[in-house]
C-alpha cells in the first residue's frame, strides 16, 4: 500500500569534519521518500521555488516509486537550510535558514492521492498539519513530526494537532520541552493523554524508544565508525518506518516494533553520505544484512538462574 | 566463584529533586558489594577513617557473602562526597569532595584475598589500580574503571594499566576524553589496541555498549519512570556485571553479554533509592522479573523480505 507525504522539499549546504556540500537535495520529504521508496510507494506533497532543480528530483526519483505530482511549484527562491556540524555530531548548528516560498506553503493534497492509507506529516507548522488531515479520507494511520521551533511558537496547535493523529515521532529534546516533563516515559505517557496511541522518541546515535499502551520498545543505534553526515537522519528513519508499514499493511505491535527496526537501518544508512546519496545506492541485501546485525547487536542467550 | 573489589568506602551526602540524604553509606566498593553479592562472594578492600560508622556497614551486609577483612582502619576523617542532581538526573554536580584517609589509601590486599579470581579495581589512582596487581595470584579476569581526574592527571599511568587488565568500564564522555575521539567504535578500538580484551561503555539512561574483538553488544536501560538517585549506578552496573561472571566462571562472549544485562538490570535497582538500599532490598525474583523485561524490551520478530 501506497504512503503520503507532506514535508520539505529543500536545498541544503552542509559542513561537517569530513568535507561539504552546497544547495543538494534536502528537506523532510526527500529524504522520508529516499528512504521508504525502497518499501512502499510514496506520494509526495511539497512546494519548490523557481530556482528549484526539478530535473535533478526527477532523475534522482526516476527509478523509484516517488510520485512527484504533489510538489507545487511556486515563483520566488526555494528553501534553503545551511548548516554545520563539529565534532559532536549529535549537535546541528543552523547557520542560515531561508524558507522563501516555503513561508507560503498551503498544502493541496491532488484528488488521485487523497485515498492514501498512509499519512506522513513532516516537520511543518502543526496548522498544516491538521489542514492536510481535513483533504484526506479515513487514513489507517496518520504519523506526524514536528520540532522546537513549532513547539514554542504553535503550542497549543501542536497539542490540538496530537488529538488528530496516530502517532507523533520527535526527538529526546523535543519531548522533554513539548512535556515540560524530564523522565521520558512520563514524557511519553503525557503525550499519548493527548491522543496518539503511539509515541517514537528518537535519541540519535542512541537509539529510539517506541512507547504504546502494552509497553516499551528500545531500538538501538547501529554504532558506525562514520558518520558522514547526520542531516535527514530523523526523516529517513521516519520513511524506514512508515515504509515497512506500508509494504506489510499491519500496524499490531509486534510489527510496529519491526518497522521501528527498518527506520533505524534507514536512518543508519543516510548518515554514510551527503544528502539523499546513500539511500539511493543502498540495495535490498545491503538493508537486510543490516536488519541481521541490529538483531545480533542486542541478542543475548537465556539466562538460567 | 568469588570477587575481589578495590575501591572507595565513603560516606555520600546527596540533594536530588526527590530528597535528600545525609552521610549514608557510599563509594564504589560499597555500590559494587551490595550489587555483587546477590550473585557471587565478594572481597573488599578499601579505607576507612575513625569517624566511619563501620558497624553500620557489618550490618548492612551481616546476611550478605561480603567479607569486609579488607578494609583498613585509620586515624583521620572518610572519604565523603557531597553532590546534587538537578532536573537532568545524567549530570551529577559535586558540591563537595573531602578525600580524607583516601588520600594516603596504599591498598594490602589480605593473604586470603589474593588468590580471588575475578579482580575489579574500582576508581582509584591507575598507579594503585597496578599495585594491587602485584598482589594478588594469576586472577582469572581483571577489570577497571575510571574516571575524568585520573585521565586529566595520570594519562600515562593508566595507559600503562590497560597493558594488565582485561578490560575497562568507563563512561561515554570518559571515553571521548581518554582517546581523544569523538566516535565511540573508534573509541573502543583504540583502548582495545592498548591491551583490554574487551571495553564497556556506560551512557546512563542511553544503556551500555560492550566492544569484544568479535563485535559490539548493546545492553539498553531500563526506562524508569522514577530515578530517585543516580549515586553509584556505574559501580552497581560493575557488580552485576562481575557477579555474574564470578558466578558462571564463563567469559565467552555469549556469557559476557548476560553478564552485562545484569549488570544493567543491577544499575537500575540502584537508582530507585538513595545509597545502596534498593540493592540490598532486591530479591532474586525481583532480579529474575527484571531480566526478562530487559529482553522484551529489545525483542522483535523475525522480519521477512
Amino acid at each position: 500500500m501506497s504512503l503520503l507525504v507532506v514535508g520539505s522539499v529543500a536545498l541544503d549546504s552542509v559542513e561537517t569534519p569530513f568535507g561539504r556540500a552546497d544547495d543538494v537535495l534536502g528537506g523532510s520529504a526527500t529524504f522520508f521518500s529516499a528512504s521508504a521508496s525502497h518499501l512502499a510507494p510514496v506520494k509526495v506533497v511539497g512546494i519548490v521555488g523557481s530556482d528549484y532543480p526539478f530535473d535533478e528530483l526527477k532523475r534522482t526519483f526516476a527509478n523509484r516509486p516517488v510520485d512527484l505530482a504533489g510538489i507545487e511549484h511556486a515563483n520566488g527562491s526555494s528553501f534553503r537550510w545551511r548548516g554545520r556540524y563539529r565534532h559532536d555530531l549529535n549537535v546541528a548548528e543552523t547557520l542560515e535558514t531561508h524558507l522563501g516560498v516555503f513561508s507560503n506553503f498551503a498544502p493541496k493534497i491532488p484528488a488521485s492521492f487523497r485515498k492514501t492509507p498512509y499519512v506522513f506529516l513532516g516537520n511543518i507548522d502543526p496548522r498544516l498539519q491538521l489542514d492536510v488531515l481535513s483533504q484526506v479520507e479515513k487514513p489507517k494511520l496518520v504519523v506526524c513530526d514536528t520540532m522546537n521551533f513549532w513547539i514554542e511558537s504553535r503550542r497549543q496547535d501542536l497539542i490540538n494537532l496530537l488529538g488528530h493523529v496516530d502517532a507523533i515521532t520527535l526527538n529526546d529534546a523535543e519531548a522533554r520541552q513539548l512535556t515540560e516533563t524530564n523522565n521520558l516515559v512520563k514524557a511519553a505517557r503525557w503525550i499519548m493523554a493527548k491522543g496518539p496511541r503511539f509515541v517514537i522518541i528518537k535519541k540519535g546515535e542512541n537509539g529510539a524508544l517506541m512507547f504504546t499502551k502494552d509497553g516499551v520498545f528500545l531500538a538501538p543505534a547501529y554504532p558506525l565508525e562514520e558518520v558522514f553526515d547526520p542531516t535527514g537522519a530523523g526523516d529517513s528513519f521516519a520513511g524506514g518506518f512508515m515504509g515497512y508499514i506500508a509494504r506489510s499493511g499491519d500496524t499490531s505491535e509486534s510489527n510496529l516494533r519491526r518497522a521501528v527496526i527498518y527506520g533505524s537501518v534507514m536512518g543508519s544508512f543516510a548518515v554514510e553520505q551527503f544528502s539523499v546519496k546513500r539511500l539511493l545506492s543502498v540495495t535490498p541485501q545491503e538493508i537486510a544484512t543490516r536488519v541481521a546485525e541490529f538483531r545480533k547487536l542486542v541478542a543475548f542467550e537465556d539466562i538460567l538462574a
